[in-house]
């Protein structure tokens, strides 16, 4: 799905016309980064196409504090809403398609526009609402119960992401995660 | 502050008038309870004065997910958002003064008000880089550090709060906490 196609979905059924802001589409390869650690990010990034992981450096290692899918805004947020260094390494995990929007260039559109505040909100909301919930789901339910969400919502993962990252995801360690498996597919 | 003085300081300078929803004020005794358990709440809450905390049940009993403090937006959010039952319960820590804000009336607000989205997209902002931090803090810091920061950005918490509710928040025991605080003050 396009941005714009995105929007009137989601947002404004009635929109036509331009955004209030404007972005380009670009093609990342597998493995790809699109913020480093440390990069002050100007950009956030629509996600046409993919799957995206954002990770940090926990002080147990590195750890995954998320995966994006397709249809969805990802931004090392934080660090561009308090305009500081990244301190979350987001690359991808299959070939993507992303829209880019110059974080500024929002920020003018959020000055008048409905629309723009509207996106915003919503996206936001959407981002809120998605950290609660795994920040609910860490300190109520078990891996395995995390797993089976998370199989539940995306069950493409099994394809897409390697069984190392689903654990640096769920906090445990490969060989757990592959008990957890085969108890679960058995 | 009231609502609307918050919101001529924080999302429009030029505001004057009516608020594009309606709110009242409304007082509550330290101990009340805003949302319990398991309750569909109807309502966000401004902060004009006091402090909240917000509980979750986890794994390992009761813990403090929250405070918020003076001139704060609070509610179980993501309940709202999702309108379904509060898995959290919201409670004042002390003598509370708020403004009440009908979540439907907003609703009804941000399809049509500028400012209204502003705001809600300017304070899910906000909520969503506490929640991140307190993420990121979890990850990354120790209960010392935890604790050090929580002092730095609200030192009146010593006198607010109780030691048992600080530890509910740092995920300690009160008996860690008590030594963590003899070696900072001595």
């Amino acid at each position: 799905m396009t941005l714009k196609e995105y929007i009137i979905k989601n947002i404004d059924s009635e929109f036509e016309g331009d955004l209030p802001f404007e972005f380009y589409s670009k093609k990342f390869k597998k493995g790809a980064i699109f913020t480093e650690f440390e990069k002050i990010e100007k950009n956030g990034f629509f996600l046409n196409k993919g799957i995206v992981k954002i990770e940090i450096q926990s002080k147990n290692g590195l750890i995954i504090l998320d995966f994006f899918f397709e249809n969805s805004f990802f931004a090392p947020y934080s660090s561009l809403l308090s305009n500081s260094h990244s301190d979350v390494c987001i690359s991808a995990i299959t070939d993507c398609v992303v829209d880019v929007i110059e974080y500024k260039a929002l920020q003018k559109a959020y000055k008048h526009s409905l629309l723009a505040n509207k996106l915003g909100r919503i996206e936001t909301e959407k981002l809120y609402l998605k950290k609660v919930q795994r920040e609910k789901a860490l300190l109520t339910k078990t891996a395995e119960e995390r797993y089976l969400s998370l199989l539940n919502t995306h069950p493409e993962i099994i394809q897409q992401i390697s069984i190392r990252d689903i654990s640096k995801y769920l906090g445990i360690q490969p060989e757990s995660l592959s008990r957890i498996r085969k108890k679960i597919f058995s």
